[in-house]
């Protein structure tokens, strides 16, 4: 139901997603009258799916809190939830309320063992190819160990989708030298430094899209903001373009030329290629579709889901903080002393 | 002597500066084996300045400390900063090192009345035009009241550059709900929305490339951040299109046809065009020119200081501040009860 358009887009993008996989079954919840004349016109995915019709949909603007109370058992993200919780369904997605998705997702799923706080995780497109930044908006306002809990799980997310054995690892700070950033920052880095991971030190704003790691680990708040402005300078530079190159006959007819390039560009920067954020350290893999994905863009999400459970992404990630209690655990031990 | 080149960049933009502003005399400040041989190969420089040889170069690697120990009253960037101080300079400008140059800066000058903090503010361009962001770097961790003298100094910076007489206003959050972000941003959003100014309210990353406020208020790590994120966004863009156009043929040709199409996004894009940020809430103007800014960029970096010096953005801000004392105090009496 979630996202600016809902099941117009949701319902063909799963379409799609049914003839690229046809090993992947859906269980779609949603209203009844919203959802059942889209899924009638896509057979598909009649053939492919169950509906479940819910009597509540969350809306965008919902606080958290009141979509706990209203939404509770009744709503569509609530019941996807919960079958990953019944084990009914190996990944929920939803492009909804971003703030109620995780809410929803810490009540019916709860915290990994050894994991205190959920991270937002995406995939950036840089020009080394692809690295994940997390948390990109799920907490705000970490502790030391807690930003080392990122690290450990963007780590394993990274092995997953990145497929990259032992990925490097960068802390997002206002400069590279150790005596840059907070107190908080630096400890963190001090814990990440103990727990044997390839550890490139701190990373800054500019190191993100020239690729410099792997995986970026930073707190929700700086995470959500570094995105936001990436995604803006993005649209910035190409609404630049445009009105630069019809600006003139002259360049109109160099861009007829060039309409190759301009293709390739525009590929490399869809966001709707790099859709499909995943909420870590929570016991299900949760997806967060972007609100204004269009059906590639939502596709693409289903298809990050189907990639993560495939893998078992929860198996890589306890697996990895299993090893990594002990050290995870005297770290968080030294924080409260 | 600072910056990623030091004077063979600081001495020519000088030269061009002097011819650009025939009314503007300078006072340069160096080693004299470095520094001498440049003055000599630009005659107009000879001629419109007045060379002070120092005994100590502050290094773009040093920490505040240690360049605040080594460089007291003998480093030429400490006599540059003096000179604002005795009067005998309207405005110090430096391309090197930002931390030395805060800390000394602070010492030298000493905060302005009123002002707790400072904060280091960027012309931003955007698709509206240009915007003010600060602080970018200057100061980590603020309190409420501390955004709003922020927002203050924003504002009288704002009118002067951009020449708008009541600049909107917007506080750089997760989102632009009310219920979005830490405490903190939320009691600082109550505070300057107390201070009757043209205030926006939250805006999110993606608004300050779209232009949505004429200035951003943030504290320096998240400023830092989204600005080193943009820089290197932009970076990233150019570079993917630079290589899509050199893939083939057809786009070369077409690149030739746009040529000019791609001059105007250069210009638009080039970093050297917005740089030089200002510190705000000394007394007295200190300018700070990226370290890695080529002749162009530096010579930027003498302009923004020609203009503020001549608009005398000091009495600016303190009048402003004046004005809203009662309302700033208030505000700061109730953070410490």
């Amino acid at each position: 139901m979630g996202g600016d358009v809902g099941p117009k887009v949701t319902i063909p993008a799963i379409a799609k997603a049914c003839e690229l996989h046809p090993d992947v079954r859906f269980l779609i919840y949603g209203l009844e009258a919203d959802t059942l004349p889209l899924i009638a016109a896509y057979p598909i995915v009649g053939e492919r799916s169950e509906f479940i019709g819910c009597d509540v949909a969350i809306s965008m603007e919902e606080k958290p809190g009141s979509a706990l109370r209203r939404g509770r058992k009744v709503s569509s993200m609530w019941q996807a939830i919960d079958a990953v919780k019944a084990d009914n369904a190996q990944a929920a997605i939803s492009a909804g309320n971003t703030g109620a998705l995780m809410a929803m997702s810490k009540v019916v799923l709860r915290m990994k063992p050894g994991i205190e706080r959920p991270a937002l995780a995406c995939i950036w497109p840089t020009l080394r190819g692809e690295s994940i930044v997390l948390d990109v908006g799920a907490t705000i306002g970490i502790t030391a160990s807690q930003y080392a809990q990122f690290a450990v799980m963007g780590r394993a997310y990274a092995r997953v989708v990145l497929g990259v054995t032992e990925p490097t690892i960068g802390l997002l700070n206002v400069g590279v030298e150790d005596v840059k950033g907070t107190d908080n920052i630096r400890e963190a880095s001090e814990v990440i430094n103990e727990l044997g991971l390839n550890f490139s030190g701190f990373v800054e704003g500019d190191g993100i899209g020239r690729g410099d790691v792997d995986v970026v680990v930073t707190d929700g708040f700086t995470g959500n903001i570094a995105l936001k402005t990436a995604e803006g300078t993005a649209r910035q530079i190409t609404t630049m373009l445009r009105e630069a190159i019809s600006a003139s006959w002259m360049s109109r007819i160099g861009y007829v030329f060039a309409r190759s390039a301009f293709n390739v560009l525009r590929e490399r920067l869809d966001p709707n290629n790099a859709n499909g954020g995943i909420f870590l350290g929570l016991n299900g893999i949760v997806i967060k579709s972007h609100g204004g994905a269009d059906v590639d863009g939502f596709t693409s999400a289903i298809e990050v889901a189907i990639e993560v459970a495939k893998a078992n992404i929860n198996e890589v990630i306890t697996r990895d903080i299993d090893d990594m209690q002990d050290v995870l655990e005297n770290a968080w031990a030294e924080r409260l002393l």
